[in-house]
């Protein structure tokens, strides 16, 4: 279903009942861009840690905006024996909803347009009847604005927007508006001795309303109901209309009525936001993080600065999620699914072993075809990822014992991949791991490069040409990390690199001790955001305090606890889902392909061991990840205790068939669940 | 005329001529925004300088898109006595037109977009088909690029962009590509013993390109041809023909002139805006600095950090600007003329005393119809821009003995208003100079004054209620300026204050020395824009020396001399005509409608003392201006040697009929033009 703000109101009733019948959905969002500042490449480093890509990702990429969010409800019809979806497509756009709301900025980037418009992504729509929102801060404001409005009418003030507080007397009319104000109340006056009830004023300026209103509530304090009106060539005039006091009360609840519902109307698109938080259902996405990111940011408040409180929110406005990217990147699928980004992992679901899943979209609701790719419609990807979680979740369920054809969505079977968003290209760190600290991979035979700029990644392999294989991601223009396949040739590589004049080698650990030494004092020289220090893509309401919206966190759920995963990143094409059509290189960043090629190598290199490190320094975070790694999944459980997941020590050595690498096993600890296999 | 992407090339002959036979030609822009920063009513303060309003615009307004405009060229037929017109509304967009062409970002205002798409604006058209452009640097650049490929690729050493200096030997294939490369000189080995003779590779990625480039180059360096080659899907492949070295050069030359048509797809828009400027020809617009700003801008170079530079270049790329809104509220129109916006504007110069010009579409243009109007279409504000300054200038021609019905737009009547750009909302300085100094009003009985961020205006308006009549002009939210009635009042308001608490008291004077060492201080420290810094709407080229493009000086024609100009500025709704549909005021900014009201009085109160003043501070430039200030327009000779304007002194007096207003007049210096009545 396609809803703007033309058909918004009068779909909300059957957008909250599809979300509270729901047994799960997916979400998807379309945006107007995705980096203000470094490329994509830069912009999402192989070494990032997980604080560093949420701090770049909120500074780079919030401002653009989620114009088109989609949304498709999976309910389980146990008679069918299939899904029902009711797919929604969703656009957005803040519209000012009078003078003294926010005027919000976003920026546009052109690939990213560009890419959409090929797309036949309708720009019209959302512009002309994108539905608006509000985040939280901004609707306690309006309706704190609202009320006090009301209170000041009913109390005969005039209106508070205009009215100073040093001006409670007569109104103080300026001398070129005294002729037209004595009109008025020479106009006011003769309704009273006349017959007609209705007196409309003729359009005037907002100065001149204000002084009608203050003159008019001082002379006449009773017996009148005075209202600004608007006509269809949207002019605003006054209308005065004689009343009892009944009829002043009743006229006085209509209006408190209307003014209610313009307040919700401005809350707009948010109000489904806060309907899917509230019900607490399973959300999927593919690739999600960004999705997540901007959803809070534009209709809950701005992002935390910091990774541990974003993740917090996170878990108010979205109790549990599911990525399906990191889902298809992970053991069993990782050995099944060349390919994971969201157009290709919808076509691979649908093949042998998988089964595509038996779903009928419901009546009244459009039917997408999965034929005819609708890529990028918001509400068909929604769809086909909600596909994508179904097919994978019952394929785990293939190995329970007995086999189970049908997985819901709150089985132990996909519980180990809740709240788990994938971090994209990091090659060690897959996952963020929203209800728990986040794995911390050894990086000691990491080196920090910087050089001159005319390098290319070329004379990087040439410099380090005597050490085999490393594998190169670029920070900028002038520096690079540059991992070596051995940890005891960082020694080697800093000593040779002494007395070098061009470049400069730090150890992974000195760099991070600079940066975080830089930032500490960044922070005593409290350098305030270039962005946002104008309201920008922030309301132009002054928010007296930075916090989590009022009744945010009673929200919240228990986070679900105990799953811990670890293993490689894999890397595919996954900015292709967020709208961004190629790796576009541009030549100051040497994107000469050779950065691609640098990860992948860089994948191969470190398939089997650099998980083993990560895995063990993340030993202290509770539960141990993945201690068997050729366990695949299996179980001679009812659905919901699964054996391999439950004690992987015990029952974990049989189903090997399914594995093709043999890894080096860390010593298994036993934990109520665990990631299946990763990577 | 319509132009898109889609019919560009096929329209540029078209444009091109309609360019060289016109008398003159309008323009008129639709921008994506504002301003990011302040609203409209503090990026416009009433007491700016020029300086100070060229950097605030240059700041706040850039970084939105200029994705509409608008020519409209006019050619008058002296057979049938009145004007051919050609229309043309172009949509522009930059498209990145190859992988390592800029990625543009810009910023879009919610306002100005809702405002836009209420009046339907199609916003499909720009983003799936609007035409790209270069910037002059970008041009340079691109195609400096395009001749070192073919360079290097003459020299059958593979493609620069993945050439490293350091490698001129055969290609180092990495492992995992060496079974792929090795397939690859397989088959280009068979290409010379059988009988084809063109060798399709499959789609690969760039890496393997530049692979294949570079291998194939160095093992064949002789007998083939290799170039890359688009699918319909946009996959990319290299195509290998055996070639005799005649067939080579051939295809060779074919090559270069398709890469040299790709340059110049890529320039795009610019080239027409080059061709206005090549032509020298007249450019009429409405309200049009942030026109002149944003096309130079967009398709010239970085706006300049000085003013005087700004001028400079602003003469290059338009040697002759005409403002129709400086016009219309200039005397002898601005005493006819109560509202000088555009849409109001076309009607009352359709009303006697002025005549609708006579005017006709040419063959194969569609024809707008004022009577059904289509504002904020860029090309319809640029028709109607042409038709108000041919009714303007018709009607001066009125006053010329014997009268004359047709002005030319070269014509020494309306020489007096080249190149003066409105300023928008400045209580006393006009217009922008683009050939001279800016009139330096005095400012003396200006206070700056800083309160606590309550404060509304009726707050000043008791603070200094002891001084009659006061105008105020916020500055944000803790500040703004007061004008005094009278200079003297100044020192007393200076003395009240100084044990005042809660605020604060400058003279003009004070704080314009305060500002001027904080800018100082600012330079020493060399504190960058935060815009711009990772290249934002400017491309990721690397522009070595800033400075303006190559060639634009040399188009520079002799700035038009000695016209010098003053007067009130009008208080009018500009705004509108840059899509601002109207005064947002945001509650923090309290533009409760006393910011409208307080610029209202301040004509009021400036109309005829205040120019005066100006008059005489701006005498050191020259040729002094409007001495005579009760004289009218008026002549005695052929269209261009006006009596009036040659010797004012001299023949000055008669025809005083048509001025209703008396004012005291400074003492008159003769000078060769001198605007004929301002304000």
């Amino acid at each position: 279903m396609e809803v703007t703000r033309q058909n918004f109101k009068d779909s909300l009733n059957a957008v909250y009942s599809a979300i509270e019948e729901a047994d799960f959905l997916a979400i998807d969002g379309e945006f107007s861009g995705i980096s203000d500042g470094p490329n994509v490449s830069a912009l999402t480093n192989g070494l990032d840690t997980p604080e560093e890509r949420y701090t770049k990702l909120k500074k780079h990429s919030m401002d653009f905006l989620l114009f088109q969010f989609g949304i498709c409800t999976f309910k389980y019809d146990q008679t069918k024996s299939k899904y029902i979806t009711k797919p929604f497509n969703f656009y957005v756009f803040p519209k000012p909803f009078n003078r003294t709301s926010p005027d919000l900025k976003f920026i546009c980037q052109s690939s990213s347009i560009d890419f959409l418009a090929s797309q036949g992504f309708d720009f019209n729509k959302v512009f002309r009847h994108g539905i608006p929102y509000l985040n939280q801060d901004e609707e306690v404001q309006l309706r704190e604005q609202t009320e006090e409005r009301r209170n000041q009418h009913a109390n005969g003030v005039g209106t508070p927007s205009f009215i100073s507080p040093s001006s409670k007397g007569p109104a103080h009319v300026p001398e070129e508006h005294k002729d037209y104000i004595n009109r008025v109340i020479g106009k006011v006056e003769t309704l009273f001795t006349n017959s007609e009830k209705t007196l409309d004023l003729e359009p005037c300026t907002g100065f001149q309303r204000k002084l009608i209103y203050q003159t008019l509530n001082w002379k006449f304090p009773k017996g009148l109901h005075v209202e600004t009106v608007e006509t269809e060539k949207k002019e605003r005039y006054i209308q005065v209309i004689r009343v009892d006091d009944e009829e002043r009360k009743l006229r006085e609840q209509q209006k408190r009525e209307r003014e209610q519902e313009e307040v919700n109307d401005a809350v707009g698109f948010s109000r489904v936001i806060h309907a899917i938080s509230k019900s607490g259902k399973l959300v999927v996405g593919h690739n999600m993080l960004l999705d997540v990111m901007h959803t809070i940011h534009q209709f809950y408040c701005p992002l935390p600065e910091d990774l541990q409180d974003f993740k917090e929110v996170t878990m108010c406005v979205f109790p549990r999620l599911l990525d399906t990217k990191l889902m298809a990147s992970t053991q069993p699928f990782k050995e099944m699914i060349t390919n994971t980004s969201l157009a290709e992992l919808e076509k691979q679901v649908k093949e042998s072993p998988f089964k595509s899943p038996q779903v009928e979209t419901a009546e009244g609701f459009n039917s997408y075809d999965t034929a005819q790719e609708q890529l990028h419609e918001a509400g068909y990807d929604a769809y086909i990822t909600g596909l994508c979680f179904i097919s994978m979740a019952n394929y785990l369920g293939s190995f329970l014992t007995p086999p189970k054809a049908y997985i819901s969505s709150s089985s132990k079977v996909v519980e180990p991949f809740f709240n788990k968003l994938f971090l994209m290209r990091i090659i060690d760190i897959p996952y963020l791991n929203v209800t728990g600290p986040d794995l911390q991979p050894k990086r000691d035979h990491v080196l920090y490069v910087t050089f001159p700029k005319e390098w290319k990644t070329s004379d990087l392999y040439q410099l380090f040409s005597a050490f085999g294989n490393i594998q190169v991601s670029w920070l900028d223009d002038t520096s690079a990390f540059v991992s070596l396949s051995q940890t005891d040739q960082v020694q080697i590589a800093m000593n040779t690199s002494r007395y070098a004049e061009s470049y400069r080698i730090q150890t992974y650990a000195e760099y991070i001790k600079g940066k975080q030494q830089l930032q500490d004092k960044e922070k005593v020289g409290h350098t305030p955001k270039s962005w946002g220090e104008d309201g920008w893509m922030k309301p132009h309401y002054t928010s007296a305090t930075f916090g989590y919206p009022k009744g945010l966190r009673k929200r919240c759920i228990s986070p679900v606890q105990g799953e811990q995963g670890a293993g490689d990143a894999p890397i595919t094409d996954g900015w292709s889902h967020y709208s961004y059509p190629d790796s576009t290189g541009s030549k100051k960043m040497k994107t000469d392909d050779k950065g691609g090629q640098a990860n992948a190598e860089a994948i191969e290199s470190k398939t089997s061991e650099g998980w083993l490190k990560t895995a063990d320094s993340s030993d202290s975070m509770g539960s141990g990840p993945v201690p068997d790694e050729e366990g695949s999944p299996e179980g001679n459980d009812a659905e919901g205790t699964v054996t391999w997941q439950q004690a992987p020590a015990v029952h974990g050595r049989k189903g090997q068939k399914k594995q093709k690498k043999k890894r080096k096993g860390a010593e298994s600890t036993p934990s109520l669940f665990e990631v299946p296999e990763v990577w």
